[in-house]
């Protein structure tokens, strides 16, 4: 299959079920996809599916197969494209793959790599490709598929038949692929492979549950043995990370499924922790001239048809709710509501910039097979603004919005991110207002990129149909990249809500909007954060700043006094009531990741000092209160990453 | 008809449409329906059903039907109750009324009363009863319904005939009811009555809509003359309050026909109002040890039917979405959301109490003639928070929680407040949990109550259906009662959801829940807040508190940075941009209730110092800077009623 199917079938994957949203509401609003590439080596501007590594993996799933059709050769295969961190190949087999199975094949993809192969290309006729295939029924329907015009080896209807068939070659196995691939499999470092299986993670023949399950094999391949290493020490450093787990040891959320999959319930300790977060953005915000609003979460349906989303992005919405004569939407997204407070007055051009901020809750259908913790889920806190600009303001209004973004990164110490800007297709129709508007909101974005100096990749045809857009992509602390903020500008809502405001000439004039959200999703950005910070997190979010452990009973009353000090100073603050010795509740609470554990004695009470230990374990000895408190206020109020 | 019913009646109509919720949710939960009782001279503690003034306006009901049969002796009378502030009574009449008829009816009245008629009750039988009333077609269906035990006055469903029927006569008119009334029509002050046709108000025979529509005549009576002009003041007054008026004038909130009717949207100035007041409670139930969560605005359908809420009052409720194989439900409350977050860890006695506490946005299904601004909505915020206590805690806890909603209420300036105990009705069987359970709970109410000095009355068969509850009746400025907070003692949920806490013997002991709401719903009462300060909100309430009005363009820039001074104070503040004259933006300004306007020109520039006017007029003159800001920050943070 080609490279271009496969990389779009992977993005789909890895997107799914955003996907029927993606080219509309997700770009619009929020970015929810996570793209989860992990590209250790890889330029910051050069696209995935242009690289080597990309024609690596790619090569290897076809070298894969062949191993895996030697040892099952009754095997039927279907797709193998490669994806973020590495590639896959969907198998039908006859008996169930086990280790051993797996050994044989990875060693067996050594010899064939070491062996320099070439591969080749050559254009094929449909009856050539049918009868080359006619054993193989999953390629017998792609190949019926791409020359009927039915479906693309997406699964997606297409408009018209494939132009070509091309099949590519190594040694003794032959695929139905566009390419591009490795010259030679030379150029795959034996030393820099691995396979492996993941029971029971099925695979369903174009992912439909009434099809075939197939054997999915993922392999990941590098360009040299210390970055496959690091690769996987990465996988299992993420493992220990992985916010579920941290979520539910440290009492952060919760989900239960008689609320609902999906539904996480933010439990006392991420609940503070998300507050916190909150808090700052909003005020953060409040600095820079946003206006709160407060918006239901349901709307009418007659709104999202206004707006174009329904009943085009259905399969991604709840069904409507009938009330009275009407049709209710849970609400997929915010912007209709506040477009609705903005059409309620007369905007004067003395009033732009309108910026209307709200922590937004919006409910989205997603597959339950696609839910995970709190970065899949079906209902989400949008921190989300819409900005309404006289079309002279759109620059400086764009670099505002996005030196807060980066502002807000850094802050939280996610300062390794590059941006991308989203422009269109000009050979495309799909895209609403003028020509001119467009030149001139695409040159606005690029401009304030150049003036602010980023790091950025213009990608074509990645626009939002009614504009062009700047996403964020932040590198956490195992240099996993995930698209976090969005900016993007709209000329559409504002058409298709004929939103006005007065010009200086007396004229009615019609707004830009420009949709913004540093975090995206509270739920998905927290869950980034457990990972980032693997539950470690910097004082100023940790949701217990503080825990007093007495050493004894007795030192239970100067423990609660010293608590109701801190508490004063604005620390968030626990007592260890518990009856356990010291020396266990000092490692309970270091797994609680407290960044301070206070442990008072006879000592400290005569002297009204606390003995200071660290969540590192540094040991800062007895200190007076009052210069604890100095201490943790200053670490809390910098929103230091550090604890002293 | 019987005071009693009519007095059932009254209070249905009032609460219409949370009546089916009435018995359970909105006594579980929080306080929807809103008494608007004017009881200028009704003792605290006395039920108003037993008061003088109740039967003074029930007898009133009756004079002004004989009066109508008078003026229109064709006319068909259906019921006539008592009702908070006065009475009414429903004619089916051959014609429209007119200003006239009012007139002469009114004054007829007078005439009635002056003539100093007893008022006799006699028992008849069914037949008598009918024969008596055979012209009158309401009176006869009334009284077969009553007769066959089928539905009461009310409409409601009976289980048994009605055991007597009486006859209630004055001069030469005869109603069917139960009494009581005055014993002499010259107990009615006929210089303190009133009545009054308010087009197009139309009512349906027994509310429904498929049946005749008659014409209801309101009419209040007092006391005195003087109490009569007082409450017509205050019905004036109450107008010129009305928080939809004001919350459009001050661009509070908004409703959109095209989100959706009683699903407000608030500006940026309301939801400024809204967010000071949640920070503010948020705050000081945090210094209380309350613990914060958030919970998803849908729940799994199973969860009310595990908590009971389905599909008892589902009338009530939004209609079930489908969601894959399941259904789910707009949340109509948080209760089980919490519960579940409390139930996915083990507790330990020394962990108790838990307080949750969440501004939950819950939606519940209104009929569409019943919505009104904010005070009656279909989606809207409750302050919300469940403990779980140890049945040994329940006394103590019981008591911060009224101390707490007692000092939330003093710090508004809502301190003519009256409680309300609803017991269990001995003789019904109705009620959830063991007897022992009830006669605790009901006595660690009065206790506490007895033990806090709380001015509060006992009522009988007002508890919820799972425990006794104490309601916060709150008098605003124009003393109409509303009813607040609520705070409700629970064995029913713990049982059903099987919650558990391990205790000091190991045992497994079940929780106790307290549910409690001070303001009740955010929309409701911030409804009632803007009525009470007609719109003039304390100081650090005031979405603007501060407004720099430059008298000529050269102040401008001076302006700008003495508001950005005062924006880094932690005031909110704005620059009057405008290009009308001063006087014209002092008025404008002090239409918008800005607490302080702050006249900059010249002199102020060279002295640095602000010129302020308070709206209510008081000129300060001008003063240094620093002054004022120690002046507006002093009196917005201790949330003083005064402006300086």
């Amino acid at each position: 299959m080609s490279c271009r199917m496969s990389w779009l079938l992977m993005r789909n994957i890895n997107k799914q079920p955003y996907h029927a949203f993606t080219r509309f509401i997700q770009r619009q609003d929020i970015p929810l996809a996570f793209l989860f590439v992990i590209s250790l080596e890889q330029s910051m501007s050069e696209r995935y599916e242009d690289s080597q590594l990309y024609r690596i993996r790619h090569s290897s799933a076809h070298i894969m197969a062949e191993a895996m059709l030697e040892r099952f050769p009754e095997a039927q295969i279907a797709i193998g494209p490669p994806i973020e961190d590495g590639f896959y190949y969907d198998f039908d087999l006859p008996r169930p793959i086990n280790e051993e199975d797996l050994q044989w094949v990875e060693s067996r993809m050594r010899e064939i790599i070491n062996a320099g192969y070439d591969f080749t290309v050559r254009e094929v006729t449909p009856d050539e490709a049918l009868k080359f295939f006619k054993q193989q029924k999953y390629k017998v329907e792609l190949i019926n598929d791409l020359v009927a015009g039915r479906v693309d080896e997406n699964g997606n209807q297409i408009a018209e038949p494939a132009g070509k068939i091309t099949f590519w070659t190594q040694d003794t196995f032959t695929d139905l692929c566009r390419g591009p691939h490795v010259k030679n499999t030379r150029e795959i470092n034996p030393d820099a492979i691995s396979i492996t299986f993941k029971p029971p993670a099925g695979a369903y023949w174009r992912g439909d549950e009434n099809r075939e399950q197939l054997t999915r094999i993922y392999g990941t391949a590098w360009e040299s043995a210390d970055q496959l290493e690091d690769y996987l020490n990465l996988l299992e450093e993420a493992k220990k990370r992985d916010h579920r787990i941290i979520g539910e040891r440290l009492g952060l959320f919760t989900i239960s499924p008689l609320v609902g999959k999906g539904l996480p319930l933010w439990k006392p300790y991420g609940a503070t922790l998300r507050d916190t977060l909150e808090r700052w953005l909003r005020e953060t915000q409040l600095d820079n001239g946003y206006l709160p609003v407060v918006t239901p979460h349901i709307g009418n349906l007659n709104l999202y048809k206004t707006s174009g989303h329904y009943p085009y992005y259905k399969d991604s919405q709840y069904a409507p709710i009938q009330v009275d004569n009407d049709e209710f939407l849970l609400k997929p997204m915010n912007c209709p509501h506040h477009i609705m407070i903005y059409k309620s007055d007369m905007h004067s051009y003395r009033d732009l910039p309108v910026r209307l901020a709200e922590f937004g809750t919006v409910y989205r259908y997603e597959q339950s097979g696609e839910l995970n913790g709190l970065t899949r889920v079906r209902g989400f806190t949008v921190d989300d603004a819409h900005l309404f600009v006289a079309p002279n303001q759109l620059l400086d209004e764009f670099k505002k919005v996005v030196s807060l973004i980066q502002d807000i990164f850094n802050a939280l110490g996610l300062s390794d991110f590059r941006a991308r800007v989203g422009t269109r297709d000009p050979n495309s129709d799909k895209y609403a207002g003028a020509d001119e508007l467009w030149e001139a909101a695409t040159a606005a974005i690029i401009e304030a990129c150049d003036d602010m100096g980023l790091d950025y990749v213009v990608e074509e045809g990645e626009a939002a149909f009614y504009g062009p857009k700047l996403d964020f992509l932040v590198r956490d602390v195992l240099k996993r990249e995930w698209q976090l903020g969005t900016v993007q500008v709209d000329y559409n809502l504002p058409e298709r809500f004929e939103l006005e405001y007065v010009a200086e000439d007396n004229s009615r004039q019609r707004p830009i909007m420009i949709h913004r959200a540093p975090f995206g999703s509270m739920e998905r950005f927290v869950g980034i954060l457990i990972e980032h910070f693997a539950g470690e997190f910097p004082v100023w979010l940790a949701p217990v700043q503080v825990v007093l452990i007495p050493i004894a009973d007795r030192h239970l009353e100067y423990a609660e006094q010293v608590a109701a000090q801190l508490k004063d100073a604005g620390l968030r603050v626990e007592v260890d009531h518990g009856k356990s010795r010291m020396a266990n509740k000092i490692r309970t609470n270091r797994e609680r990741h407290v960044p301070y554990m206070l442990i008072v004695g006879d000592r400290d009470m005569e002297a009204g000092t606390v003995s200071v230990r660290l969540r590192s374990d540094e040991d800062l000895g007895a200190m007076p209160l009052a210069d604890f408190v100095s201490l943790a206020v200053s670490v809390s109020d910098s929103k230091s990453l550090e604890l002293k």
